[in-house]
């Protein structure tokens, strides 16, 4: 969505949430659509149910963009619909549930493993 | 948007952006509504055009919920809608500009003055 005097190509550029996730369709995979002070913003689709795992390293930022996404912690639970954020603090366990599929932005320092376990986690892919 | 199971009054919850935004009509004024690895997540509304500004501490990052949001780059610029993301590296001049009323989230790292300059910035404000 640029205007007729857009920037040159290796200029910042606007990126459309909507698009990247039309882009690919596997779930629990986090594609980096930019970075930001050595984060990666991040989208992903998600269904049914993530596995326990917490971040020492780094706050988890999700922003549900469409759907319907629970967090659940070991001491209760909280389900964000489109428009809700939901930020869990580094060291604090939590595990990511949808019903049905569920688009989210996602934020984590760069380098952070998905799964909390550098073992079990997805590549980071860029797109 | 919490579950039944919702998690203790001091435990993390959800945050929903436009119940943020519903809370305030003052424009260029941003609102704290979570913190995360030491940056701030704001809301903000803005109309009109802003100050030619940069940060040389921070990227700047901004996510369109609502409305039409145009960055205006010394060497070009991109307009962003809903659903749209931008990240203006640190150093990086550019000035928001808004035609009509716009709702944005914002990102910047914790202690960053809107303007860029201390003198002008606006006080950050938590909701």
């Amino acid at each position: 969505m640029e205007s007729p005097s857009a920037p040159r190509p290796d200029a910042p550029r606007s990126i459309n949430l909507a698009e990247k996730l039309a882009g690919f369709t596997e779930r629990w995979q986090p594609r980096t659509v930019a970075e930001f002070n050595g984060h990666d913003i991040m989208v992903v689709k998600a269904q049914g149910e993530f596995v326990w795992h917490k971040h020492d390293e780094t706050d988890d930022l999700f922003l549900v963009l469409r759907g319907e996404l629970t967090i659940e912690l070991r001491d209760g639970s909280a389900t964000l619909r489109a428009g809700d954020l939901f930020v869990v603090p580094k060291g604090v366990e939590h595990r990511p549930v949808a019903r049905e599929e569920v688009h989210v932005l996602l934020i984590e320092r760069s380098g952070t493993p998905n799964t909390g376990d550098r073992s079990t986690a997805q590549p980071r892919r860029v797109v």
